[in-house]
């Protein structure tokens, strides 16, 4: 390659190639995986894998990128790792970026561990998610190695569940501000010498489509920082919910969404990796139309 | 068994039974092996097992417990997992408590996954870290797994690093207190129902060595909270500072440390399994002494 990779821009092509600002999420249960899988593979992680690669064939045309759930493939031990990993390698041989949401944190030669671990190698992910409670300690090493290769980090801001005010919605005194923009401020001076062409930096930011408001106050604060936004779909945002995420000229964020497009399958009582392909591509390509109609792009 | 285990009250008793609070960490990072051990082994995690080994062997009748920080395991992908796994078997084999140094958070059944990845099953640990971030969302999960069978969660409340200061000590305006205080009193709370007999719940807190005042207050803020401590030793803290962690019984508190045990070798330049495990020894029963003397603690 004559042009060296950066994350933020490449997602931001992949994402006008494909007229679609959507990511799939692979938060592949193996505790909800359907049964006649089960009967073909001889363990859990392999069926796991072969129900990842269904899904990425049927999106890979359809989505810019991917994320990959960590907790999900963790949870089958050694086997799940690898196929965390070769989900990531396949996703790569398909065209898709993919964002490992590991949601790491920790410090010195530990966070650079973690960040080793995850943003580095064959088997390493495009970008990463961190969680920002460590303080810039805790994300730097996470920069530092995506940096050496292009690749992007996503710090947890304003995350979507409903107890994520607890914390983070909570008012600073000096000066008055809530957490999550503190938080926020941080991670736009820690990404300030990483901005791409495009105008957007290797520091992203995620932020829940559940928590419109806190959107549309952090992209005015933000204004070279990524967005992931999840919240999509199982956890209750719809497409107008996320409108505020994006910068004017509809860019600058991608929405993901997980169990109603990898789980799509279940409502039409798909019993074959082909019936759950199509159940995916037909859920993805539905909200990458109904975000196009919430930001007000002319479909072709 | 009887009697049903609980985390708190094992930890305990098994540094009564020791008259060490000291917990080894095995931060066996890969990139920092020894030589010697690396050509005896086909794979670095192979190495990095009978590291883990002979350092749980030379300090298993000294300290009640290791903590194993996961980092330096995914490090080495799923064969890293795997000894991650061995190590904690290897550990419990060896009648020490186990924590697992995992510092994960996240929400719904991604939590669950994290979960059941880590406090269920034969590899699990006996108590593993957690990130507050995202509110008690991002912790339940875990205490509700732990709790099936006695075991704990420690969220972190107020790290050991620099930057620490930059979120947990932000002042919140209503009621005026710290955010690492806002942390403390939620988990106070959710661990309320899990107290054991000796007085301390399933739901701990990380309270680094290196803040001596906040420790302080939070001892006090928290009469049911077991402390983990990190900062020991390579840190910077020392045995005066961890004083405040302890409750008038000089319980409710252990103290780790990493690199100043694990690496102690490095010193004398050791270059057998043998020494390595006599230099961590040496080391940890120094530390156990150094905070007995702090402690006032008669030794004999």
């Amino acid at each position: 390659m004559s042009e060296e990779f950066h994350f933020a821009d490449a997602l931001i092509e992949a994402a006008r190639a494909k007229s679609s600002v959507v990511v799939v999420g692979l938060d592949t249960d193996p505790r909800r995986l359907p049964q006649f899988l089960l009967g073909q593979y001889p363990t859990k992680a392999e069926a796991q894998l072969a129900f990842n690669q269904a899904i990425v064939d049927a999106v890979c045309l359809i989505v810019p990128a991917v994320k990959v759930q960590i907790a999900f493939y963790e949870l089958l031990g050694p086997a799940g790792i690898e196929t965390y990993q070769k989900t990531i390698s396949y996703a790569h041989s398909k065209g898709l970026l993919v964002i490992g949401d590991i949601k790491r944190g920790d410090i010195g030669s530990t966070a650079e561990a973690y960040a080793e671990a995850h943003l580095q190698g064959e088997h390493a992910a495009d970008a990463v998610t961190v969680n920002p409670y460590l303080g810039s300690d805790g994300i730097l090493p996470f920069l530092q190695v995506g940096r050496r290769q292009g690749r992007g980090v996503f710090a947890l801001v304003k995350t979507s569940n409903p107890s994520s005010s607890e914390l983070q919605d909570l008012e600073v005194t000096d000066p008055r501000q809530r957490n999550y923009e503190v938080v926020a401020r941080k991670i736009g001076e820690l990404g300030a010498d990483s901005v791409g062409k495009h105008g957007y930096s290797l520091m992203g930011a995620v932020v829940g489509a559940t928590y419109p408001a806190e959107a549309i106050n952090l992209r005015g604060l933000l204004p070279h920082t990524f967005f992931l936004v999840p919240g999509y779909g199982a956890q209750g945002a719809k497409a107008g919910d996320v409108a505020g995420c994006f910068d004017a000229h509809r860019s600058g964020a991608v929405v993901n969404a997980s169990r109603s497009i990898i789980y799509a399958y279940e409502k039409s009582g798909g019993a074959s990796l082909t019936e759950i392909g199509n159940a995916a591509a037909q859920a993805a390509k539905q909200m990458t139309n109904d975000i196009a109609d919430a930001l007000g792009v002319h479909r072709t």
